[in-house]
């Protein structure tokens, strides 16, 4: 460890009714992730998905940037590290992946600026993404002689063609929340500044609808790419099911019935 | 059973030439969907499929719109009934779904108006969409309460991101024709009115078409999702030396030397 | 074999610097590709992956057009043949395609007014795709009674949304380069007679890139679409381990601290 590295990331959470904020606070480093980021975000993921007070997460950087991914520092000083060392970060990075996809609650993430290397893959495991005007995606890795990682190429390949995922992650070069909006990977290009608040406003609104069917949701998508249709169908008819006898479609249902707007708090999940 | 619930959505057939329309025509609840419609539309489907005079299919809906999918009188009735009596409802569906994707016949969905819920399900288990300006694409279950089922959820993640797929899922939110087609979803997107009349153009197209080979390029697309490169490979040799002795290429590759157009009927599927 | 039938393509390979271009040259048949072709390009792809010599391979048709598939000829000849000898063709162009998929290199096709058929599977086989300006993609087999073969029902389920997948196999009609850029699946549009020219500038550009980097790339890309999520991070930790202590690495990460352009030629794969 250098004591002249700039200070690690650290991860702010703050809440405004059933939303929670997590934000991204590493001024001089725009935001760069390390396994104490991702152990702080994984267990801050765990926590939510848990609490029924929070309904909807938002996830966004600081000082008008999401994340550059890895600190290149650390990288650098990591080619002195042993194998096993070396092997604690992937680790820790793919638990804080696989927490944030595991999380019953929705996750939006807000980008604001840009996303680069494991900054990318992270916005990519959120469920959905807002960005502001010019901001750039970049898979980036390739550039500094490295192999991508935290499910970038997972997720790119389930989202886009591959002549797009291999242009991305072979040139490393940035791709504009304009284009993956136009290919639906993007949900909404907002102005620059305004990431953060679109983002909360669209949680917000998520917070306000049925908990448990959106949990249930999350999951058949989860699974949908590794299912053949048969399964899927089966799947999917256990939801509804489970579902139908719930609090949730009966407000639901008795709501739409009644012209009015259900109240879904408090009908869901434990 | 209330006797002053709607009358149950009916299916009608109709025949011109070796194109077969199905149309929903359930004028008082936007031509919901039930397992009496299910179990008809699936005979239907598995009877053209076995027809050699039916060598393409139109599904639409009548009075100005799709599917708006699953009663909600019904399902709102259905939470007094028992897990057996429900689970009917499912089963009825999935079979619909599966026996869509194995016809062996193409299947155009016309979609004026909108597809919402299990009426988008329909739609999208057919090979293809053609959509009328202004028609709501609309996955709504969550809205009250409820999961998805008909394989909405497998459909999407097949075909869109996962970003889009979380958003229309876990809001419920309709999305436009022209957006699903600027992303390829929706084949084409014609004047309000011209839905059913632009598709059964294409299925007239499609039924001059090589029946045979047809059936067996449903059949790789199908498959394809669940082979990886190699097996597929192999599949599609299979699929072209099977068709190379048979008398649709014979009159094909005939035809195409002799610059003249090729006449397929009555030499494919029998 | 019919001594009044065009001859077959040849593949013409040329080399400027790091760039290898391989060129089918079949002036009377639009480069139509058969078995001979096949063995010639996969042996061709096999020897540059194993070439260090040779960082990113191009691969065109020349007289204005990318290939238009199996020769028609040939195709209407074979169905005197017999199954074995039939079969010959297929093993041929799968082998072909498996390699140019496998090849740790990367490969562009620019496509110069249009791929169809067989030749369509090659482009797509390919890891970028550059086309000119009314370039035209056309899957086509189903026009004259076939099936389709070289992986494009597999390549295309894989980019696209099945809807627009159907449209193309079930109809055989062509898609713009436009419309495909649009979607993703083609890289860059140029104008007429630039593909070439833009791909080789692309390929000089990858040339210069992290080649060991680009490898796992590229094996990452294919293995994706059968690997759960978890499973794949798993395959990205592996690759990004093993690049940490390598010397690409090493010279990227230096690079980007130090300010300068990295120098990767040498350090990567023997």
């Amino acid at each position: 460890m250098n004591a002249s590295l700039p200070p690690e990331t650290q991860l702010r959470a703050t809440r405004e009714g059933a939303v929670l904020t997590l934000s991204l606070d590493g001024p001089q480093t725009r935001n760069s992730i390390s396994p104490p980021v991702y152990r702080a975000l994984q267990a801050q993921v765990i926590a939510a998905g848990e609490d029924p007070g929070v309904r909807a997460i938002v996830l966004n950087g600081l000082h008008g940037f999401f994340s550059s991914g890895g600190n290149i520092h650390n990288l650098k000083a990591s080619a002195q590290s042993t194998l096993a060392e070396v092997s604690a970060n992937p680790d820790a990075l793919n638990a804080m992946i696989l927490a944030l996809r595991a999380c019953p609650t929705p996750i939006i993430a807000a980008v604001e600026g840009g996303a680069a290397g494991a900054g990318l893959s992270l916005a990519l495991a959120c469920d959905m993404i807002v960005a502001a005007e010019g901001a750039k995606f970049v898979v980036a890795y390739v550039k500094v002689g490295l192999a991508p990682d935290g499910g970038v190429t997972h997720f790119l390949t389930d989202a886009l063609p591959r002549q797009m995922v291999a242009e991305m992650c072979l040139t490393g070069d940035p791709v504009t929340a304009d284009r993956l909006h136009a290919l639906g990977l993007v949900n909404a290009v907002v102005p620059e500044g305004d990431a953060l608040a679109e983002a909360q406003t669209r949680a917000a609104r998520l917070a306000a609808g049925a908990a448990q069917a959106q949990s249930v949701i999350k999951h058949e998508i989860n699974a949908a790419p590794h299912n053949d249709l048969a399964t899927h169908l089966v799947l999917e008819a256990r939801g509804i099911n489970s579902a139908r006898f719930g609090l949730e479609a009966a407000e639901g249902l008795a709501a739409f019935l009644e012209k009015r707007k259900p109240d879904f708090v408090g009908k869901g999940r434990p």
